[in-house]
């Protein structure tokens, strides 16, 4: 058992929200509260750009029941940002602001840019040497982050593309006259959410084709599966990830990028359109591009409970292990069975271990042909879908959390 | 008490499908079932298409507890289609048919096309001298049917878009750089269900501005309003219906218009891309065009209890209506307030009342600028979106009805 440190803790959220990135966030602050270590919990807004701002928001001061419905609201509650961290002067305010707080732990919530900027903190402040632990608390719809079985927030956004597909497929099939229907699913390196399409099968309503960025992409080879399925079938739905590519290296939805985020990623969309627009030069048929745009990542009606739970036992475990003397680790998850029943248990991994590297679909889950999916990725996202939410609602629409987000 | 009438019944769905068609499609076949003076219940393959092809369905052939969750199966499972009937032959079939099944029961749920196809049948009915008692089953995620309060399928569409504007809201907020979010919601001429954004308000995430089609459409004054809003709050939600078009007729996104469907009428799409290009023209924002597509008419995991409760209503008075005697009517909704409370009751409309006409939303119950809707708008939606429903789920997906769908 490490000594003691007490002082107060910094929370922020950062990168695209999620479903459920605000279940980590009480998972946090709940457990923060709790903790007679920890002084005061402070929650940062929009991030690390409101530690940089000195604006943080007092989280004692929040109604308990409100901060409980965190659970079942989406977004990031507290604003998020795309901040890169890479001057001195960043750091040196990030400090001070610690200093004038007497902050003793920093948590960070986000994807693989944020793990970074909280690693680069922690080096930091171990250099400076000034006493501060430092946990990072992993969310991401894609998937895609190294040192963990899957990560907070794919769950849900896999339990909405999953139901969404196997409805449309439904809608799609309706008429007499036949349709190709292409859904583009976010994504841009890791095909794991655009893969959970497959999952509507067990529901009678499994696409004809799943396209993953982990594969080339080979636009004669589609067009051709896509023709012969809609001969057949007089019907062909196909999914397919944002981030598809040539075997080049360029994006086939490329022509439409127009604008890029802060940290130089091109901003995809349009593939739908374009898919469409091809498969209809080819086959004449009626086509219907669909974008699940924002609602696969904010959908926390359909949100599963088991991310839910876990959303939250991530953020509790950081708080507990940071109180416990650890620091500069981000909580991962390792899955186990017990008489065949999914079990997840939590890890710590070292923060750079996320660092330049995304953990993207084995090539051994995706079929020769490129295509679709194994039944091995089917098995693995399975259990992330299971448990409808209980989420409060009011005069018949969700009923979010109303923080009053009281300024320090 | 009209003499009583022994035959078979034909059901058939038609138009496009919404979350609770099956909702009605279970009320017609379960009520018929259960009815002495109806010998055999079949269910036509697409529509009338599947009365003129001679592709039945015998839905005694059904397991009772897989018809019972039609109630929470989107689309319509027994297919459908948007045949037009002009031509003389084609009455003829559909007598050939009838005589062939000894059909003295035809029952048909669809929207304007569909009820003017019933009333047609009907009229041919009468005038050869074949007794056959024809009811139509309203329903339209457009809400825009003459002769009714309100449509099957339109709460549950409302609800759709109220709680994903909600959501979408809230995800589009979350970063401390601003985003114009511009969200397309279907609807040729009635802004019902664009108008039910502004439900999302109760959650605390009104949309900004709200465009419905019955006023026309200024570009500038669109684009003074955005701007303003941007300006103000850094950030701007606008909720925008298909059909918008100009003071001269002209659709705004017509230059996106490349297909009709069979009833002549202009496919649209592209509109929320044509304004978020425009907006950020003026802005230069961040601009984020968003579609409900298809999930909006098909999202049964959020569909209303009270619309799906209606919807089998509606198809069960249809069935008890005309064994009853009752000929040649829709059935239709009142509303009523028992102390406060909303009630809806059936009533019997003739069918020909939809012909040619399209329910909009009143004048008043759009603010004077065009850009919002009033609070009576509000109030006359609330009652039809409220009630969870008690979907079954397997895997934690939906649990469709399968249906085995037996040639007669």
């Amino acid at each position: 058992m490490s000594e003691k440190l007490i002082g107060a803790c910094i929370f922020g959220q950062s990168g695209g929200p999620t479903s459920v990135i605000n279940a980590s966030a009480y998972g946090v602050i709940r457990t923060a509260l709790d903790a007679g270590e920890i002084t005061n919990v402070y929650g940062a807004a929009h991030g690390i750009v409101g530690v940089l701002n000195d604006e943080l928001y007092d989280m004692s001061k929040e109604d308990p029941s409100e901060l409980k419905l965190l659970l079942n609201t989406p977004s990031s509650e507290l604003g998020s940002c795309r901040y890169k961290l890479t001057e001195e002067k960043d750091f040196r305010r990030i400090l001070e602001i610690f200093k004038k707080y007497n902050v003793r732990y920093f948590f960070y919530n986000g994807g693989n840019d944020s793990m970074d900027t909280c690693n680069k903190i922690s080096a930091y402040m171990e250099k400076v040497g000034y006493e501060c632990r430092v946990m990072g608390v992993p969310k991401t719809i894609d998937n895609d982050l190294v040192g963990t079985d899957h990560c907070p927030g794919f769950g849900s956004a896999a339990k909405y593309v999953a139901t969404t597909v196997a409805e449309v497929y439904k809608d799609a099939r309706v008429y007499n006259t036949g349709t190709i229907t292409i859904i583009e699913i976010m994504g841009r390196h890791a095909g794991w959410l655009t893969g959970a399409a497959a999952l509507a099968g067990l529901a009678g309503s499994a696409p004809d084709y799943i396209y993953l960025p982990e594969v080339p992409f080979d636009m004669d080879k589609f067009l051709d599966n896509v023709e012969a399925t809609y001969k057949k079938n007089g019907n062909c739905i196909v999914a397919v990830s944002e981030g598809l590519s040539y075997a080049n290296g360029t994006f086939v939805s490329e022509a439409e990028v127009s604008a890029t985020d802060g940290f130089g990623h091109a901003q995809l969309g349009g593939l739908a359109a374009k898919l469409a627009a091809a498969a209809k030069d080819r086959t004449g048929a009626k086509v219907r591009p669909i974008e699940f745009s924002l609602m696969q990542r904010c959908a926390a009606h359909i949100a599963s409970q088991t991310d839910i739970d876990e959303s939250f036992l991530a953020g509790k475990t950081a708080v507990e292990s940071a109180v416990a003397g650890k620091t500069g680790k981000m909580v991962g998850f390792e899955r186990e069975y017990v008489n065949g029943q999914y079990k997840c248990k939590t890890i710590l991994q070292p923060l750079s271990i996320t660092a330049n590297s995304e953990k993207t679909v084995p090539r051994e889950w995706i079929n020769e042909d490129g295509s679709n999916v194994t039944q091995e990725f089917i098995d693995y996202i399975l259990p992330l879908i299971q448990g409808e939410n209980s989420r409060k609602t009011e005069n018949g629409l969700p009923r979010f959390a109303k923080l009053k987000k009281i300024k320090v």
